[in-house]
């Protein structure tokens, strides 16, 4: 897995090259994080010629290795204007992997993007002009380039708001059997690549086969290792049967799911949006409905969900927490079948479920429909996909949403919205949104799971436990395996650097693994330095800091000095 | 001139306080730079509660000299994120004088504002309900006002785009006869007032005296030596006969005069739209146009006008060059009337015309409409007053249109629209646009004064000329006096230095307000560094920089590191 793959979107220029030494220590976010900063000028418009969209394998990309396959998609992010990756499933982190694909970079845009596909196959890729697809929305967009380019191959596109730029937008892809669409959803990444005028890329990964590990038996041996530790652990049950919804009824508990806009922490109808009911409601209507699925292919935790109606047809596959959390409670939709069609409207228009839910929290608050309207939020969905003004405002995020319609409770940060726990009363986690290089995005570092063994409300420690979890993000991320393995690592510090050393003959520490996530936090928070970040700027948005948040009454109270030292903070203990 | 009124807009608190020693040597921008350091936490969210509105008299403003008694309104940009001041003429800095009022203090902001009005007497002022004035356009606004408080009082008030919140959003006010409409246009401060619920600011000098200077005769000789100058200069003929106007010709000549969103320096209907044409049309027509009228009482250089229709009925006063250059040749528009009545379309609803102008041209270049559309910009100004989705992305100002609409080519630095003169071809200006800590602003220091003397396309110099003329506009923004007068400062750099003392018995010499300027900018730098304002956000946009402009087909070529170095260049001579 050592070749990058170099796409001029504007002069059409394809180039294969092999990675350097350097490079080939790099994966998923961390050879973003690596290549922005030697290769793209900071300052450049997030959708101008110079910034770049690059799909990244992660370090274990081409192992068997449980959960393994992940990809990062990455850029400048036009919401955050720092740099961002995005961390998705599906079936294209396999292909790469058989393709030796460490990276492909999308370099410069057209002045007048039209769509084109970007074909990969072993040892050649084109750009193919595809006009049909223009504002196609994203399931038939894959459904077409299944037929087209054969459905063994992973796909990746953009829905009508990634054509449009809208900052908002996602890119889209499945998993291997086409059934879940699945999206690397933050930073507006989507918007990067639809102004490239690439649609679509397709990686047909026929006749190639993956290269070979240093050592096939400590690769197979600590891979075993690591999916008994998975196996035993209460965790891993939990989250086959119930998925990401599961943490639905935690986060009601602990008054930290957002509720109309972040105005409270519970939701009255919590108990029917949970991951209980939906698994109840998968058991009960049966039809295309299902329970446990993997996103990526050899996955033992298998956490997806297909969603159905009462009659049994899919209405979205997979509804996820955070999806419910902002497109629920926050809209005060209490109805799991109406937030199931608002995600899959966000899904098939292509864009993030998270800026998404937000700013239809930002637009009821607005007065623009009331809270709970069903019709009301489908209704703006639907004009994102179109393109109306409003629709627009809509699909460039929270932030512009707010500003727009003139409302100043905005639940983001840096420019990005904040995902479904309220920092008032998980602390940890504000941290983490405030301070991390990828802006307000809980899988930077989600203190969530330390809400049992540390008090949730207290601001003592946060800070500590945010950059422990920000260095393990960062690990994880750019090893292209899922979050949820961390018990392992947790158990087994030394299970990460087995399994790079089982893969690549390194020599890896488990201090060196660690190294490696805290260079990838500082690379890119040098890289948005350069870009104009500034610390200032690193904070809770205001009314978090001053409005109580029911039921606990909590304000997000860790002084701003405390968080700025929060990259000099000493770590005693193995972090994972 | 040692008064200070604090309102507190949420509590309806009201106190009067006397200027302390340091405040007194504060004046207009610098009053407003210094306050914010001191008391305004420079992370606050601009449309929030902890930013202020402040209305604040030059250090001048109680003197006779000509043109003082401009007044400078200043808060926390919602559209730069960073400090502004905004200047402007009208009856209000004459009453101010005269009730010794150094600043009005606007603070904090009510959950729900409902409009009221804040009257100022002699020695009380209280914030009056007036729930009709809602969502009423300026010039109604203001005339009822006349009719409620009387006409003698000097006036400022926002349109319903300051009531909604939008980021394009002006203060209007009157000159002393009512007849024109004069703007603080710029940052979007009739945001900052709209959200504090202020919808006018009443200030009745009935019964008030001015303080008297220190030394009425040495005041009396410096004010006589300065109109002497003036008035043996020629340029203030120009000004007197043509207005702002005149330098449409000179801008198209050296091919900086903005034209269709930036894609030209010279427009094929210059000439219809021309100061002369202008000029021409108002003796032609008669009526109720008007030639070489004070915007400030006695001012002797009289440059506005009232600009009528062909039946002699006003369409606006004053019609200005700035707004010409946006709303008529950046969107293609060469009917002088119809650009008369899109400024006054702008005005009545209340935004500023040069981010509004640059957002039609942005709408434009979107394809929402053609370039020349002159029926379809004013629906779109009408959509602004309305608040359709629209409406609010084009009164939100060209950055947040470029956003939703999709458009690259957006003509802005740090958040706010440049103004007419394009720095492809006019680089001083350009440095200015990138550096100064008003964001693009040509009221900063506009190289166009140097075009003759230094060749406004070379890129060798341009970084000095900008830092003189940036100190000489703090200074002149400082004193509450036009930037017209500055060829008496220039002749006679001792004269602002003799005024002062005159007025206020100090013993300051050319260096001391020098450095009063020097000062203004830095704590100003300093307030934006604290606000999170990063060097590295300080350019031209991207497309400046690569996009040759015709005629010249000239690009911004400044290097960025040279202008870095602005804080630290040598200036060797007087600086007016």
């Amino acid at each position: 897995m050592n070749r990058i793959l170099r796409v001029n979107a504007r002069t059409g220029d394809i180039r294969w090259q092999s990675s350097c030494e350097e490079e080939q220590t790099w994966g998923g976010r961390s050879f973003i994080a690596h290549h922005f900063l030697k290769e793209v000028n900071p300052l450049c418009d997030p959708l101008g010629r110079n910034n770049r969209l690059i799909v990244a394998s992660g370090l274990l990309g081409d192992t068997p290795v449980t959960t393994a396959g992940r990809i990062s998609v990455g850029g400048k992010s036009p919401l955050t204007g720092g740099i961002k990756e995005s961390n998705v499933g599906g079936a294209v982190g396999k292909r790469m992997a058989r393709l030796g694909l460490k990276a492909v970079l999308l370099e410069d845009a057209p002045d007048t993007p039209t769509p084109r596909v970007l074909l990969i196959r072993k040892g050649r890729a084109e750009l193919i002009d595809q006009p049909d697809l223009q504002g196609k929305r994203t399931s038939e967009t894959l459904k077409i380039l299944r037929k087209r380019f054969g459905d063994q191959s992973g796909l990746l596109c953009v829905g009508p708001a990634g054509e449009m730029g809208l900052s908002g937008a996602c890119v889209a892809t499945t998993d291997h059997t086409g059934v879940q669409l699945r999206v690397a959803g933050r930073g507006g990444l989507g918007a990067v690549m639809g102004v490239k005028g690439i649609k679509a890329i397709v990686f047909d990964a026929e006749g190639a086969e993956s290269a070979r590990p240093a050592d096939r038996a400590a690769l197979t041996a600590a891979s075993r290792e690591l999916n008994k530790i998975l196996r035993d652990d209460p965790k891993t049950a939990n989250r086959h049967n119930f998925g990401t919804p599961a943490v639905l009824s935690l986060c009601n508990a602990l008054g930290i799911l957002p509720t109309r806009n972040f105005r409270s922490g519970q939701f009255e109808q919590a108990e029917a949006i949970s991951g209980e009911m939906i698994a109840e409601l998968i058991d009960k209507r049966g039809g295309e409905g299902r329970k446990g699925l993997p996103c990526v292919q050899g996955c033992i935790i298998a956490c997806s969900n297909v969603f159905a109606d009462p009659s049994g047809k899919t209405t979205v596959a997979s509804l996820q927490y955070e999806n419910i959390g902002l497109l629920g409670s926050n809209c005060g939709i209490g109805d799991i079948d109406a937030v199931a069609e608002l995600n899959h409207l966000c899904n098939q228009v292509g864009v993030d479920t998270i800026d998404t839910g937000a700013a239809l929290g930002v637009a009821m608050e607005a007065g623009l429909l009331a809270f709970g309207d069903v019709e009301g939020a489908k209704d703006l969905l639907r004009q994102v996909g179109e393109g109306t003004p409003l629709g627009r405002i809509i699909g460039s995020g929270v932030v512009t949403t707010g500003r727009v319609l003139g409302v100043r409770r905005v639940p983001a940060v840096k420019g990005q919205a904040m995902p479904a726990y309220d920092p008032r009363s998980l602390k940890g986690i504000g941290v983490t949104y405030a301070m991390s290089p990828m802006g307000a995005d809980h899988t930077a570092g989600n203190a969530l799971e330390t809400a049992r063994s540390h008090d949730p409300l207290s601001r003592e420690g946060q800070v500590e436990i945010s950059f422990r979890l920000q260095i393990r993000g960062a690990v994880l991320d750019s090893l292209g395996v899922c979050l949820f393995i961390r018990p392992a690592f947790v158990k087994d510090p030394s299970l990460a650097a087995r399994l790079l050393n089982a893969r690549y003959g390194w020599k890896w520490s488990y201090t060196d693994v660690r190294n490696m996530g805290l260079d990838c936090l500082h690379t890119e928070g040098e890289f948005n330095r350069r870009a104009g970040a500034s610390e200032a700027q690193c904070d809770v948005p205001e009314f978090m800091r001053t409005e109580p948040l029911p039921p606990h009454d909590s304000v997000f109270d860790i002084p701003k000095e405390d968080m700025d030292k929060i990259w000099s903070v000493q770590l005693e203990e193995d972090v994972f």
